[in-house]
This record gives structure tokens, sequence and C-alpha cells, in this order.
């Protein structure tokens, strides 16, 4: 029996961050983490392997190992294969048993397999879990090929495309438009527009419907809905994620809706003692207040600290009243950001909503060089006008402008907030003072309700 | 007479955006414009023209005449001498009449002049005032010269002298550390090890006595209080500005401190229908509640919207309860920006405060190309640990990433609120979430009050 005051199952985000903050607020309790693997690498870095920014799966591990050391973290490689809540032990695939005071469950989420497109799972039909033995085995295959169908259109799907791509490979990207559930329509043809110049083939709208096999039974086409036939050497399912948490329902812990942990606003389950942080906890929607499947490393270090925080005493009350799904990524040299709920899923749903949209520069003047152009779009609750959504197309610094958007959301600030906006506004870094794109689109919203004298 | 609904007094950054929003609010109210010069240029662009940036001054330029007109607004080019605000009428310089319903004064600020520093106002001693036909001329005499004496230590010194220096010329900068009062010392010192191998002697901590004339009665030299002598050809002030209220102070209108508009929440002005925005109004500070001298086109341009949105009806409550000064300027290749308070003016001030650094880095993994280290400090209350300043530097997001935390102090969160933060992150945009440094500098003031269990 190995005994820890805070155990934390999980290698990923949430567990990293767990176990940080425990060495942080608890100095005199022992830590440990146990998890699977000993590689780990930074998930959302995973697409940029396969491009021409890293060199090698390599440089997008995190030395877990060292940095655990380092910070006084016992760190265990196993494979927790079931808990007794009762009486406060996880149990070892070799069957080792481990003790807790307190136990953090961050295990993460894995990829989702679409049971529809017959020979999912047939040789040359790669996924993307987030372990680092998997993808370089998969970056060895996928290296020598020439022509690969990607499945699905979301994050990870558009982002891997794009890299792909860059390498010089010919890409078939399947499935409707791009990043459909984080952007608007317009937002993502202009996602389209850039894309398609780039040795990408987009069957856009079209469903996988069977994956091809050659006589070695390997993937050599995916066959659409609509009968079309599509040539490759491999298949990667970029068909979504879903949470680890077979183990911990079936050692009892209470699930909700699909199949994460149920959590209380400290990430409390029901079990005594046990949190749950990460894409295996529930999240709910900030504003239609649904449990969603948003999965995201950044929410799920925030519920870290708030579970740690929590841990023996109540520290800190969960100040986000639910997910507000922020995003951001590059296609070529332009980034799009989301935050919130888009135009589209409001109308969805019967959100009554006003938006506006403002097309600045990054730089002011608009001659300067590597000026770029900015789009933001802001939506609103038409009754209250608060807002409840963004999107922003732009230069680097897009990936900073959604954060203040998110701030934004997440303290139901409205439009006449924003015209009170206080920005930092210079030539060589941001819009005019007079053009600030987030200020202006607020001002376009706020007209229909003032003046006319 | 020529007779105006709405008569605004001044051409920079507050005037446009309160025309623009006269008529975005009041489409069926004539909007008249007035000011000096038939030129406008941007004026926080005016470093830039000093440099490899800008090919002219003309790059600098807004096209005010043809988007007034675009706009229907009213541009007229005159002086306004006195105003009867009685009778409700302003009179120019050469004696014509214009009455309105509603004023709003705009004049800005103009360069204050040292008289402590003899011959402060001789040939060859330049200053930088937002005038489009000044900055011309400056500019053809400078643009022959090789070696100037840069007075002052602000953003105008600081980015006038860089842009001087990178196009070649020898520069001496006299003054106290740079930006003294909108970065803590650690801060000022980074900045002046990246400006140092530019080009630049860097007088620290030296105060210009007087401006040595030659035979011809022009600047060649500048005599410091240490009686060292600095050759130069010619000598720029950037000694600040102070407000340009003269016409309306001696038109009867109340003053405050510094020679400021007295203004109240809605920027009214204590004469009816008379508002004040911009340079030429009050401000005062969000945490010290005095009248502070911070002169910034973004409040100014938030104080247009607030005036113009208040003109015939309140329509709207300024949220910002003081004014908190958020910055950001480019040294090198390396981006600096500050909101809120300076540790070291929050102990000036006797405000108990707590603080933290990180740096991380601006992208994950970090071996990603173009990385760029990210500082960000967070001055906390001691008591309540509310946010009220932060300094960041790193790459060009840092311009919008200021943006984050002016919205954070804004708001009055605290610690435990950031620990909270939903931001996107991504690999090529953003650090890490688990080493998202805003969150990061906040766990570390927070954990001196959780656990220890």
């Amino acid at each position: 029996m190995q005994k820890s005051d805070i155990l934390i199952i999980g290698g990923g985000p949430a567990a990293i961050v767990a176990a940080n903050t425990a060495r942080d607020y608890y100095p005199k309790k022992s830590v440990t983490v146990i998890k699977k693997s000993e590689k780990s690498l930074v998930p959302c870095g995973i697409p940029y392997i396969f491009g021409p920014l890293l060199q090698s799966p390599k440089d997008d591990f995190i030395p877990c190992g060292e940095r655990a050391k380092k910070m006084g973290i016992n760190l265990i490689i196993d494979e927790i294969v079931k808990i007794d809540f009762d009486n406060k032990i996880a149990f070892g695939k070799e069957g080792e048993e481990y003790s807790y005071e307190k136990l953090i469950l961050a295990t993460g989420s894995i990829p989702n397999k679409p049971k529809n497109i017959e020979n999912y799972d047939a040789k040359g039909v790669f996924y993307v879990p987030k372990e680092a033995d998997y993808i370089e085995k998969m970056y060895e295959k996928i290296k020598k090929l020439q022509t690969i169908a990607v499945i699905g259109t979301g994050f990870i799907g558009v982002e891997i495309a794009g890299e792909l791509a860059k390498s010089g490979k010919k890409i078939h990207l399947i499935g409707p438009r791009l990043l459909k559930n984080a952007f608007d329509e317009e937002f993502s043809e202009q996602m389209e527009s850039i894309m398609l110049s780039e040795n990408i083939t987009f069957h856009k709208n079209r469903h996988a419907k069977k994956i091809v096999l050659n006589e070695e039974n390997k993937a050599s086409k995916v066959l659409l809905e609509n009968e079309e036939e599509v040539e490759c050497e491999a298949v990667i399912m970029a068909t979504g994620y879903r949470p680890n948490t077979k183990m911990a329902i079936d050692s009892g812990i209470s699930k909700r809706q699909f199949d994460t942990i149920y959590v209380d606003e400290y990430m409390r389950t029901t079990k005594k003692d046990v949190f749950a942080i990460g894409d295996c906890a529930e999240k709910r929607h900030f504003i239609t207040r649904r449990t969603i499947p948003i999965m995201l490393a950044s929410t799920a270090t925030a519920e870290a600290r708030v579970a740690v925080a929590n841990l023996y005493n109540i520290n800190m009350v969960k100040s986000f009243s639910g997910t507000i799904g922020i995003f951001s990524t590059v296609v070529g040299d332009t980034c799009f950001a989301s935050a919130g709920i888009t135009e589209e899923n409001a109308k969805c749903e019967k959100i009554p909503v006003v938006s506006s949209t403002i097309i600045s520069d990054d730089k002011h003047p608009s001659k300067l060089p590597n000026n770029h152009k900015q789009t933001v779009k802001l939506i609103a609750l038409k009754s209250s006008l608060q807002i409840i959504g963004a999107q922003v197309i732009g230069g680097i610094d897009t990936g900073e402008m959604i954060n203040i958007l998110g701030v934004i959301i997440e303290k139901r600030m409205n439009v006449f907030d924003l015209l009170n906006l206080q920005v930092a506004t210079h030539p060589l870094l941001t819009s005019a003072p007079t053009a600030y794109p987030i200020v202006q689109a607020a001002q376009n919203i706020a007209k229909l309700r003032i003046g006319k004298e």
C-alpha cells in the first residue's frame, strides 16, 4: 500500500496544474500523480508536430519527470483500474494499492470513434489521442505518405489538415463548414477561402460512410454519402473526444450527460473527498445552462485551481457560472478566435440577440508595415445588451484580444460598459483609439437605443 | 452667425469620436467641428514619422476633410478665441460667430515648456505639439542632422529617441529612468538594456540646466546640472503636455488642478449645455482619487462617447470610476505595457500592496519559432487582493494582453477571480494553459492566503 495525502489520477494540463497548485498551497502534504505513460505532450501542440514548425514529436514533449522531481511531486507510472471510494484506495494495473486522503480525478478524454462509419478502426485509420507513444508511431507512418484524408472539421481536423498541407502533402478534408460550433458562417467562409489556397481539397458538408480497404486490408479510399470516393493512403479521424470516465463510473461515481462525472461548484463529486476536474468533469454552458461537451485545457486548469483551493476547506468559489467556450487558432497567417455563443447557436437556443461586426486595422496609421485587418463581431442579448459572444479575425494579437472579450463575457458586461472601456492603444500594437473595434462594434449596437432626437 | 445643433471645438481623437458618435446617435441634428488647421495627424504616431517605419509625415495624416464630408459633418477651419456661455456663441479669430445648442470642448493639450531650463525656446529647440504643420517643418530640419539631444524620458521622449536612433542618428537622451510613471524600476532597467544597444547615450538621472547656443544663437549643447556638456545639433523637448484650456478658462469656465476643466461623471462642465472631453478635461485617478495629468487618446475617446450619449438626456453613466492609466510601447522588438498604478507609486501614496512577477513564454511548446519571453507583474491591494496595477513585457500581443488587465482593474477583480479566468490558449498565440502568466502571478499571491494545512 502506497499512502498519499493528495492523489491525482491523470497526466494532462488539469493534473499538472492540480499537482503544482497542491504543492503551492499545502507544502506539508504529500502529493502523488499517477499517469499511464512516462511521456507527456502538449495536447494542443499535437497538430503542429505534423507541420513545418516543430521538428519531431519530441519538440512537443513535456519533461514531466524532471519537473515533478523539482517540485517534490511523487510521479508514478501506472494505470488505475478500479477505485474503492469507501475505503479510499485506488488499484493499479498490476494490483498495486494507493490510499489517499484527498483524490482528484483528472482522467481527461479519449478520441470518439464514429461507429457509423464502416471500418472506422481499420489499418491505416488514425485517431488523435493525447498519448505520446501513439502520436510518435503515427508521425513516423504519416511522414512517408503523400495523400491523406482528414475526417472532421473541428479544431484538431482543421489544424492537422493545415499543417500536413504546409508540409507538402495532398489533403482531403471531409466535414461540415469549418469550426461550425465556434464560428458563424461568414467567419467559416473566410477561413475556407484562406485554407483552399493551401493544398487542401475540402469536401464541404460531405459525410464519410465507409473506409474502403485495399487487398492488404488497409484504408485506401473514403466513400462519401453521395457515393463519391476519395483516394488516400491513410485516414485521420478528427471526430471529437469523449470523457475518459469508464473506470470511475464502473467504480460507482455519479455521472451526468455525455458520461461526464458530476461535480458541484467546488469541483466535488458525490464521493467523499473525491474531486473531478478537466475533460472528465461535467461542464455547463454559461448561458444555455445545458451540460455541454466542451473540452478546453484552459477550463481544465481553472477547475484544477478551484478544486485544489477547496481540498481541505472552502477557500474559493468558482466565479465562472458556466463554461464560456473560448478558442483561438491560426489559418495561413490569419488568426481566428471565438468566445461565448455564436449567433447561429443563439438562434437555435431561442436566445434573441443583436450583433455587429466591425473591420478595423491592428496598427495605426494603417500605412505602418505589417498592418493586419482586424474583424470583431459582438453578439449581445437583445433584452439587456449583455455581451454573450464574440468572434475575431486578425493578426497574432487576436490570441489575447479574445481573452479581453472572455473577461467581458465572464463579468457579464454590456454594450454600454464597452463604450466606456479604457484600453491602451499604440501605433505599432493596436488599432487607433478612435477605431478600436470592440468599442466600435458596441457603439453600433448602442445606437439602436440612444438618441434619435 | 453660423448655427449648429452640436458644436465641437478641437481636432484630436476626442473631437473625431465625438463628431462620429453624434452622427450615429442624432441623425437629425447638425454637427459642426471647428479645428485650427486643415491637416490632422495621428498623435501617437508622431514618433514613428522620425523612424524608418513611416516614409514621411504625410503617412501619419488623417484625411479629416474627406471623412467629415462622408459622415455629413460640417468641418470649419478657424480658431475659437472666446466663448459667450450665456448666449451660447463661440467667436472665431476673424470675428466669425458660431452659435450652438450643445457645445463640446475637446481642445486637447499643448507641449509643456520647462521655463527652468535656460533658452528653452531658442532656435534649434523643438517641441512635439500635435500639429501637422509644425511636425512637417520639424521633420525636414531634423532629417538633415546627425546628433540630437532628447530631453525627457516619458513615452514621447523614449519613442522619438528610439526611432531617430533606428534612422542612424546619434542620440543623447536626458532624464530619469525610462517611463518612470508607468513602470517599476526593474521594468525600466530591462527597457534601458535594450535601448542602449541602439545608438543612444542615456544620461540617466541627469537634468538639463541650460541650452547652450552657438554664434548663430542656435542650440549646440545641453548643459547638465553636473556641469557636463552634451554636444548636439538640435534639442527635442519631450517634457510633457498641459491642458489647452486658456481660452475656455478666460471665457469663464470652472477649472480644476493643472488647469483642467471641471467635469462631472457625464462629462458636463459647470456651464449649461457645455461638455468637456479629452486632455482638456479633468481626470481623477481610479485608486488615489486625486486629479491627475494623465493624457491618453483612449481615455479621451471613451469620454467622447459618454459625453455624446448624454448630450440631450442621461443615457449612460461613465462606468469607469477614474482613469486607470493604460499604456503600451515598443523598444527594439520588445513590447512594454502598463495599467493602473505601479508598486513604487502605490508605496508613495501609502497604499499597501502585494505583487508577483511571472516569466512565461508567448507560445507553447517553447520550441515553436518566434517564441518570445513574456513577463507579467500583478500588483494587488494587500487587504482585499483587488488588482490595482499590472505591467507586461513581451511580444506583439502585449498590446492586447494589457487590455485584458485593464478590464480586470476596471471591473475591480481580485486575485481569486483571476484563478478562475477562462482564457483561450493556443500553441502559436499564447503561453500554455498551465503557465498562463496572469493566472500564475495571481496564484503566487493567492498562496499567501490559502492552505498551509
